[in-house]
C-alpha cells in the first residue's frame, strides 16, 4: 500500500494519541507474529441482508481473537529492559490468552490477573500460552489492585486490554487488511466492547475510504456506546446483561472520542437474535464465532433486511465487511442449549 | 493438470467399471458447479501427530459434504428426458441434501426417502434445497421399496449414495485436487462409509500419484472394510453402533474391490477418540467437522502420534492429507453434551 497516495483522515485530529500513522506502523511490526486472516462469504447471510456481506475472520487470528494484534504491538515496542519484568493485565477473555501468547513470542513473562469466575476454557488457554495466573474477586476493584500488587512486585509493565495507543494501533490493522481485501466496501462494521477495535476501524476506515459508512454494533444489554453517544457524553456501562461476554465493558478515555466523532451509527440486537445469528452462521458456514461476532451480524439482519429494502426513505448498504472478532466458545456451554 | 502426464494407475484394472479417466473428465464436468474447497492445516494437530497433516475442507463444499460431487456429476450426465422425470434416492444422511442441491441447479425434481427417524436438520436441509421428502419405515427394505413405487410412478432415475460409477468418479475429484492443492503428500486417508469417497480417492491417488500411501478410516463400531480386508471377502456391515453416522453403511459391489486392492491399510478409532478428535478439531481450527471427519483424524493421531516416533520398526508418514467429508452437525445434539 502506498502511504503517499492515503489521505489524512479526521479521524487523527481528534484529541487523542493514536493517529491512523500508527496503525500502518504497526502493520509492519507485526506482520510476521499474525495471520493475515481470510475473507469469507455466505450466501444465505447475504441473500437474507440483500448486499454482499464479508466477514473478515479474526476468529483465525492467533489466539482465536483480534486482542492478539493488539497485544503483539505493544509488546513488540517494549525495552529488553521492560521485557526482562515482564508484562500484566487482568482480563477474563480474549487479551487474557492474546497477551500470554504475544508475551511468550518475545520471551517475556505474562501475568494475568483473573476473576475467580472466569472460564476454565480462558484459564486453559493462558496456561497453555504460558501465561501466569493470578485469581482475584470477580470484582473490577478487586482486578486492579491485584494487577498493582504484581506491577510493584515484579516491575511488569501493564498491557491494558483496550485504552491503550499500541492497543488501538494494532486493533486498526484488521480493518486496514479487510479494506485491501475488499476495496469495494461501502460499510464496515465492528463490535464495540471497551472500543479498541471500533477506535482502530475508525482510524483505518476514514484514511484509507473517507466515504465508507463506519457502523458500530452493541448487545441490547450492554450499549453504553449507544448512550453515550446518544447523550452526547461518556455514560459507563453499569450493569451489563448479556450474552455477548467480550461486549460487556464500558468504554475507555481513549476509545470514546473515537465513537463519538467517528462512528457513524450504532446499531443494537438483543441476546436472542443474537444467539440465533451466531447458530445460523454455524450451520451455514461451518465456522465457529462466538457471541461478540454475532451481535454485528444480527445488528444488520435486523436492520438492512432484504424485506424491508422497499423502504425507498433509507439508504441501503450493497457492501457490507464486518470483522468477526473471535472463536473462543466454551463448547460446553453453548447459549443455544441454555435455558434461558 | 496435464493428462498425458498421468500414468494410468493399477486401480483402473479393477473389475469395474470407474477408471481414473472418469475421475478427470468429472472435474470438468463438474467444476463450475462445485466449490474447490481450501486445504487448512492446524499446527496443534500437526504437533500432536510429528508430522505436516493437511484437511481437504469438504465441509465447505455445498450441501456441506463431498456428496456433492458424486451428486453433480450424476444429475449432469442424465438426458433431457430423465431430468424431466427427476431422480430419486434413499438417504437419512448427506447424499439427501446433495442430490436434492444438484437437481435443483439442473431444474430436475428430486424424490428423497428417507427413514423417519432421520434428524430434523437433514430433512430441514432437503426441503431447503427443494428437494421432496417421502418418509418411510426405518429399515432397509421400506427404504429400497419406497425408492422402487416412486420410480415406477414417476419415471425417475436412482441416483444410489455410493455404489454408482458416476458417484464414484465424482468423489474422486476431492483427492485429485488435494493431491494438485499439496503435491508433497506421502499419505492420503479418506473415511469408509459405503466406499464412494475411498473408492474415489483410489483411482485418483494410484494415477496422480503411484507410491502414495492410501489409508482408509473406519469407526470400531462399523470396521466391515476392515474386516472384510481382513478376511479376504465382503463381509455386510450388520449392526453398525457408532457416533459416525455417515459410516454406518456396508460397502458396495463396485466400492469393495477399491477396498480389497487397492487400500494399504485401514486404521480403526472408537467413538471415545473420535469424539474427543472432533471437540479439539473445532476449538483448534474454529471449523465444525461431523463426527465422521472426526474418525480419521482420531486414527491418525492414534497411530502416528509424535510419542512412539521412536518406534523404529515403522514408518511415520512426512505428510497426511485428510478428507475433510463433512460439516453438517445438529448444533443441539452435540456428542460430547451426551450421556453416554
Amino acid at each position: 500500500m502506498n502511504q503517499d497516495t492515503v489521505s489524512d483522515g479526521s479521524a487523527d485530529s481528534n484529541a487523542t494519541s493514536v493517529r491512523f500513522a500508527d496503525v500502518l506502523e504497526a502493520a509492519d511490526r507485526i506482520r510476521s507474529f499474525i495471520h493475515r486472516t481470510p475473507v469469507l462469504t455466505c450466501a444465505a447471510i447475504s441473500d437474507r441482508v440483500g448486499c454482499n456481506v464479508f466477514f473478515k475472520c479474526e476468529n483465525f487470528q492467533k489466539s482465536g481473537a483480534f486482542k492478539f494484534r493488539g497485544a503483539v504491538n505493544s509488546v513488540a515496542q517494549l525495552s529488553e529492559a521492560d521485557l526482562a519484568s515482564g508484562v500484566v493485565t487482568h482480563s477474563s477473555g480474549n487479551h487474557a490468552g492474546a497477551l500470554a501468547l504475544a508475551a511468550r513470542q518475545f520471551g517475556a513473562k505474562a501475568h494475568i490477573v483473573m476473576p475467580s469466575n472466569s472460564s476454565e476454557i480462558k484459564k486453559s488457554a493462558v496456561r497453555e500460552y504460558g501465561g501466569l495466573i493470578t485469581e482475584c474477586e470477580p470484582t473490577l476493584a478487586s482486578r486492579i489492585s491485584e494487577a498493582a500488587r504484581i506491577r510493584g512486585e515484579t516491575g511488569a509493565v501493564l498491557i491494558p486490554p483496550f485504552d491503550h495507543p499500541h492497543v488501538i494501533a494494532g486493533q486498526g490493522t484488521a480493518a486496514l487488511e479487510l479494506i485491501e481485501q475488499v476495496p469495494e466496501l461501502d460499510m464496515i462494521v465492528s463490535p464495540i466492547g471497551g472500543g479498541g477495535l471500533m477506535s482502530g476501524t475508525c482510524l483505518a476506515a476514514r484514511a484509507l475510504k473517507p466515504g465508507l459508512r463506519i457502523v458500530g454494533a452493541e448487545p441490547v444489554g450492554a450499549d453504553d456506546a449507544f448512550q453515550s453517544k446518544k447523550a452526547g457524553k461518556f455514560i459507563p456501562q453499569l450493569a451489563p446483561d448479556t450474552v455477548a461476554d467480550g461486549l460487556r465493558t464500558s468504554l475507555g478515555q481513549l476509545t470514546w472520542p473515537f465513537i463519538r466523532d467517528e462512528v457513524d451509527e450504532i446499531l443494537l440486537a438483543d441476546d436472542l437474535a443474537t444467539i440465533s445469528a451466531m447458530k445460523f452462521f454455524w450451520e451455514r458456514t461451518k465456522v465457529m464465532i462466538e457471541p461478540s461476532c454475532a451481535v454485528p451480524i444480527a445488528a444488520i439482519i435486523n436492520h438492512f433486511s432484504k424485506s424491508i429494502h422497499n423502504d425507498s426513505s433509507r439508504k441501503f448498504p450493497q457492501n457490507i465487511g464486518i470483522i468477526i472478532s473471535g472463536g473462543n466458545v466454551d463448547l460446553q456451554a453453548l447459549p443455544w442449549l441454555k435455558e434461558r
